[in-house]
């Protein structure tokens, strides 16, 4: 792109122009949620932009959409409305346009230093889905629960499988999580046990963004379906395997889920990540043909998770993983959740799945990581198979462009202890 | 109870002086929704009774909580504000006291012939859970889908299996469904097939609505979970049988449900059920602690479900089933979703799951029913496997008090066809 800002931004920084992703921040602990732009190490105060007359493109001139305590009324106008709000935004904080930094009581007002705001989930989540996409993911998982000859369920390689997942207890980065309790069954028992989680998990997952919804009864073409895409976050989808293990079957993933999913603050465009897309890898068989796509997408983020184990002041490096191991695009994975007439709604999350790649570096949770607690996961002088209370868990992800990366920060939590 | 009201109810009404349900409605096509009570053929304005200044106790006096769109604030409020509703009403209500009675001009406005409204969803539904709470119907569906041995998952005695259902997708009694499209898999074929479902299919179930959440983290205890529970409604859980049965594996249901889920307009409280309580079954083997209640409750809620078929004038009872043959109880499944310290927030459902008897004649849906399509279901001159296009399937339900019925009114949707 070549354009400079006028806010100096370090190369390693994950907010350059080149990305501006959206969140929503209190700039101090009593003000309203509004929402912002990252741009290096401040916040662009968008409720400041909008007041002070800067959004005078033919969509957004005279919208409140940015003087919202969420992004949703943002979402809803779709591309048009995104795309001149990037343009206004990366104008505005470029080197050679006056408007905002020659003006110095506006910059003071409209740029935040990030180190001082709070941020908050930046949409309300009417619903949230995730997928399953990874194929190394599912086939792991089938290999520990169901064993070694056909891991894979048939329907995997015609579908994107998916579940509904719980919005109430979706959280921003930085919120803690306490240790869910719940049933288990050790296998040769005979009766089930109660009490905190054994085998506390996370996932390593990403998130699209919902932009304009459908009616009910009116699916989206999969060509059509990155109009509805706003962008992505980082996704923590935590689990606990010993519940999960033992309410699964028949009905799907419940309390071993919807104690918690954390997400980070920054919602990185799909425009943003352009220079990153690549292809998505060959689908044998081929799709059917509501599944199968012009293009088909994919995007080159590198992924990492780490863990700071509880007393240690050093966090370690536990996978690495890219978003590009997906087998099922976003685009095919929206389009197959409205082909039934499902109704989406701006701000609908919809989660990846847990995306492991093929080697074992690069497994996205430590089921997988420690074969369901089979070998200890080394992290410097200590171990782990599950999370232990006082784990901190910091997901991290960005795509290298030459000299800046487009960057969606850190996605982080920390285990509490049960309840007694 | 034995008061009267001055509004003439007729004995086989569902809605005397002794129910008292809650809904929202538009009076008249443009005006603003608004929540009411069902008195006989009547509709109670509460927003108008508001206005009037007759809520004037001490929780209701003041609130704003009838002059909402929805009634999630009056959910929020909790049973003290529940109490005093339904107080304040039955008074208005009653032959004895004068101040609406004897009021004609408020008479005039409070009182809307309820043939008039459009009746909306009642609730901002945040997050829909489903259960698989009838016995009946968890050995039926294992059954037929995984084999007469042991057709009851190890787990369903230990815990209130459910998922995580589409939040977006529930509608008002009286919307039409469009049947699905979907991705099926015939037995003995060798490739999945994609086109309209061909095996639609309604559950007969009925919901809870929650009152007060609780807090991430914070489990309710099971004895105080009836607290957190506003009332009750019908629900039609629409099933695509074939999407259902190809995608559920491992991850549950997803499209198979998400096309479409009908509740009835009116949410009859847990106050006016009090007269109908039962037993709840004897749990064998006893639940884990948590579930254990000092008090098991049961509801004696007759249910029954009609077709009426495309092109013909009479509707015919296909089941009539029992609320009373659920084995986990509301309060025990309310627990049970947040004892991992899942948030539940006002105006939450949970559904019961298929509500089936021990009986043939009181399984409730037609998977059951027709065993999978493998009989006919006669309906007079014709018969049905599974739904057809222009089918209208109609749950009603009550509870027999002496002299009166303390009803739910219908749950009704039509089937329109495919999408080409």
């Amino acid at each position: 792109m070549g354009v400079k800002s006028f806010v100096e931004v370090h190369p390693d920084s994950h907010f350059p122009i080149e990305n501006l992703p959206y969140g929503v921040f209190k700039p101090e602990p009593g003000s309203e949620p509004r929402p912002g732009v990252a741009i290096g190490e401040y916040v662009l105060d968008l409720s400041v932009i909008s007041s002070a007359g800067l959004f005078d493109g033919p969509v957004l001139k005279g919208s409140d959409c940015f003087h919202q305590p969420n992004l949703n009324k943002f979402l809803e106008m779709g591309r048009p409305a995104w795309k001149e709000a990037r343009t206004t935004t990366q104008k505005l904080l470029s080197l050679t346009e006056p408007a905002l930094c020659n003006n110095a009581s506006l910059r003071q007002k409209a740029l935040v230093p990030m180190d001082k705001v709070q941020m908050l989930l930046p949409i309300a989540i009417g619903d949230y889905t995730d997928f399953f996409s990874s194929m190394h993911h599912a086939k792991n998982c089938g290999t520990i629960f169901r064993g070694p000859e056909n891991p894979i369920p048939p329907n995997w390689f015609h579908l994107p499988i998916a579940y509904h997942g719980r919005a109430s207890s979706i959280v921003i980065s930085g919120t803690d999580i306490v240790r869910p309790r719940g049933q288990g069954y050790p296998s040769g028992s005979s009766a089930p046990y109660f009490g905190p989680s054994r085998k506390l998990d996370f996932e390593l997952e990403m998130a699209a963004v919902v932009g304009p919804g459908n009616e009910l009864g009116k699916p989206v073409d999969v060509n059509e379906a990155a109009d509805h895409i706003f962008g992505l976050v980082l996704m923590n989808d935590w689990s606990a395997r010993d519940i999960q293990a033992w309410e699964y079957v028949p009905l799907g993933p419940f309390l071993g889920k919807s104690f918690g999913t954390t997400v980070s603050p920054w919602i990185v465009t799909l425009d943003a990540l352009e220079p990153f897309i690549c292809d998505a890898p060959k689908q044998v068989p081929p799709p059917l043909p509501y599944l199968a796509e012009k293009i088909s997408k994919n995007y080159d983020i590198s992924l990492e998770v780490r863990i700071k184990p509880a007393g240690q002041e050093h966090s370690f490096v536990v996978t690495r993983s890219n978003f590009n191991h997906l087998y099922w695009t976003l685009t095919q994975q929206l389009a197959h959740h409205t082909v039934n007439g499902c109704n989406l709604r701006p701000g609908d999350l919809l989660g990846t799945g847990t995306i492991s790649g093929p080697e074992p570096e690069s497994y996205g949770c430590l089921l997988e990581l420690t074969w369901n607690g089979e070998k200890q996961l080394p992290l410097a002088e200590t171990s782990r198979k599950f999370l232990e209370d006082g784990d901190e868990v910091i997901i991290s992800g960005y795509s290298k462009g030459e000299g800046y990366k487009v960057g969606f920060g850190t996605c982080a939590g920390k285990i509490l202890p049960s309840l007694p």
